[in-house]
C-alpha cells in the first residue's frame, strides 16, 4: 500500500497543510440567508457588472481568489497552482478567470463536489511538496446554471418540493505548507455511486449513496468515530438527501445525527426563503465553507470538521438519452491544531 | 520555492513514476490512418454496440482502463485513482466510465489537454506516496463533440482548411510506483493564454501560444534544451498551430523544428483523408501516445519524449456571447531509464 494511504481511499497527511485564508461571494438571495454575516461580499444585482450571468459567476470566482489571497497577506504570482471547475459547460467561469489571473491551472469538474476534489487534490501538491501556495476555488450561478441544465428562467416553470436551489456562490481557500488556520489532516476520495435514480429534481437522493459510501469510508478506513468531529457537513444534500445518507451511514454503523448538517440547508431558511429542498451548485459547499465554516474554526467554535462536497454527474445529454444520475463525494478533514 | 519545483510551473519528480503499461481504441477513420498498426483496438463502426456516440465514447475511455490495467498484470481493485476527463459536457464519458470501474475518481476537464494533465496529477500522486498504481484516461469522438461544439451531423455543413477533424479515440496509461516503463521525470504546467482569437475552426492558431508558453517555461526552468529529447509532441494543433507554435519558441530562443512533431498530424494523412488542418480531440494525444510513441518508447526507438497536449478552454456558450478562446497545455517529460 502507498506510504500515506489508510486503506482504498484515504489519504493521512505528514505534514498536514495549513488554510491560510478563504473568501466568499454570494448573490443576493444568499445574502439574505441566516449566513449572511459570514460572507465577505454580497452581490446587489446577480450580474455583478457583467454582461451574462456566466461572466458574472466567472468575475465571482476570480474575485474570491484576488481576496482570498489578499487576506492570505501574499500575491497572486505566489499562488503555484489555481485548481478550479464549475458547473459551467467547459468549465467556463473557471477557464476565463484563470485566463485573467495567469495562475498555473488544473481544471476539475465533479459536479457540486468540486470545492472538496480542489482542496483534495490541492492538500496532496502541498504535502507532497510541489508547491508551497495554491488556491481551490468553485462557484455556481443559479441564473446560468437553471438556462443550462433545466429551462430558461423566462419560462417560469414550477419546481417539485424535491427541487434545490443552485446557490448564486463562490468560495476560495488558499493552502499554503506553512503558516496558520486549521490544515488538512485527512482526505478521503470517493467512487462514482448510481443507484438508479433519473429525476434530475431529485438531485439529493442521486447524490445520497456516495456521499454515504465515502462518509463510511472516512470512518472505516481512519477509525475515528462521528464523535470524533464537531461538524460533519454534507455539500448540498438538501433536506431529502440528508435524510437518506443518515440512514444509510447508520446501517452500516456510524451514527452522524447528532452532529450532522447539509450546507444546502444551513444556507437558506426554506421556510421565509422558499428553496424547497435547499441549496445546491458547487458555490453551496464552497460559500458555507469558506465564509461560515472557516470563520467558525477561526473563532474556534468548531474544531473538528469533515466536510464532504457532493456531486450529481449528469449532463442534459445524459438525462435526454435516459441515462441514471451518477454521483459522487469526496470527503476533506480539517482541524484546528491546539 | 516548494521543494520539488524548478521555478514556477515545473515540478521534478525524486522517484519519477512508472508508466507500467497503456492501451488505446480508435474508430475506423483512425484506423486507416499512418498509425494504425500501433492501436490496440480499431472499431468497425463508431457507435461500438452502443445506442448513442457519447455511450459509445465512454465505453471506449472504459475499455482502455480495462485493457491498461490487463496488460499490466494488475486488477482494477488495484487501481487507487482514475484521473480522467474528456471534452462532453460534464465529462458524460469520464463519469459514467468510472461509475462502471468503481475507482475513486478525480474529474478533470482541461478540453484537449487532458491526457497531460492527468498524467502530470497522477505523477505527482505517485511520486508524493499517495497511491502506487493509478490510471490517467482520456477520450474523444468525432460524432459526440461535432454535435456539441459545431453542427448536428445531418446539416453536413462545409470545413474550412483551417479546421480540424475530432479523433475518435481513448488512450489510458497506468502509472506505478514500481515496474518498468518509460518514467515521468519533469511536468510543466500550463497557464491559460488567449491572444483573441475567436474562431472556433482555428483551434490550432488559439492553442499555440499556450503550447509555446509552457514549451519555453519547461526548457527554461528545466535548464535543457531542445535537442535533449528525441521527440517534442503537441497534443492537437495542427498544420497551423504546429507552425504558429514553432516560431514562438523561435523568438524565445528555442530551435524545436528538428525534432518536434504534432500527434493532429501524426494520426492522419490528410492528403488522403482530407482531415484539413490535422487531428483534435483529447483523444488525439491520448491515443497517439498511448499508442505510436509508447510502443516506440518500448522499443527504445524514442528514449526521450516531451509530450505537451493543447486544450481550447471555449463553449458554446462562451462563443455566442462573443468571447476569444483561452488556451492551456501542459507538457510532460518521460524517459526512458538506460
Amino acid at each position: 500500500m502507498a506510504l500515506k494511504k489508510l486503506g482504498k481511499q484515504t489519504v493521512v497527511f505528514d505534514n498536514p497543510p495549513y488554510i491560510v485564508s478563504t473568501a466568499s461571494i454570494v448573490g443576493p438571495k444568499e445574502g439574505e440567508g441566516p449566513l449572511r454575516e459570514y460572507f465577505d461580499m454580497i452581490l446587489e444585482d446577480d450580474l455583478f457588472g457583467e454582461k451574462s450571468w456566466e461572466l458574472a459567476e466567472s468575475k465571482m470566482l476570480r474575485e474570491t481568489v484576488k481576496m482570498a489571497v489578499q487576506k492570505s497577506e501574499k500575491k497572486i504570482d505566489d499562488i503555484e497552482y489555481m485548481l478550479s471547475g464549475d458547473l459551467l459547460n467547459q468549465l467556463m467561469s473557471a477557464s476565463f478567470a484563470a485566463r485573467d489571473l495567469g495562475i498555473p491551472f488544473f481544471g476539475l469538474y465533479g459536479a457540486c463536489s468540486t470545492m472538496t476534489e480542489s482542496l483534495s487534490l490541492g492538500a496532496m501538491l502541498i504535502d507532497g511538496g510541489y508547491a508551497d501556495n495554491l488556491v481551490a476555488v468553485t462557484s455556481s450561478h443559479f441564473s446560468s446554471a437553471e438556462r443550462q441544465f433545466r429551462f430558461p428562467l423566462e419560462h417560469g416553470n414550477q419546481r417539485p418540493p424535491s427541487a434545490q436551489w443552485t446557490v448564486t456562490g463562490a468560495g476560495a481557500a488558499i493552502l499554503s505548507s506553512y503558516g496558520k488556520g486549521p490544515r488538512v489532516k485527512y482526505v478521503t476520495t470517493g467512487r462514482v455511486i448510481d443507484l438508479g435514480i433519473k429525476d434530475a429534481n431529485n438531485m439529493g437522493a442521486a447524490m445520497a449513496p456516495a456521499a454515504a459510501d465515502t462518509i463510511v469510508s472516512h470512518f472505516c478506513e481512519t477509525g475515528l468515530k462521528p464523535d470524533y468531529y464537531d461538524l460533519i457537513v454534507t455539500g448540498d444534500l438538501g433536506a431529502i438527501g440528508k435524510e437518506i445518507t443518515e440512514e444509510l451511514v447508520l446501517d452500516k454503523g456510524y451514527n452522524i445525527a447528532k452532529n450532522y448538517n447539509d450546507c444546502g440547508l444551513l444556507i437558506f431558511d426554506n421556510k421565509v426563503q422558499d428553496t424547497h429542498a435547499g441549496g445546491s451548485g458547487c458555490g453551496c459547499s464552497a460559500s458555507v465553507f469558506c465564509g461560515y465554516i472557516y470563520k467558525e474554526m477561526q473563532n474556534r467554535k468548531i474544531n473538528k470538521v469533515l466536510l464532504i462536497s457532493t456531486g450529481a454527474l449528469l449532463s442534459v445529454t445524459s438525462s435526454n438519452q435516459g441515462q441514471s444520475i451518477p454521483g459522487i463525494a469526496h470527503a476533506v478533514s480539517m482541524i484546528v491544531d491546539d
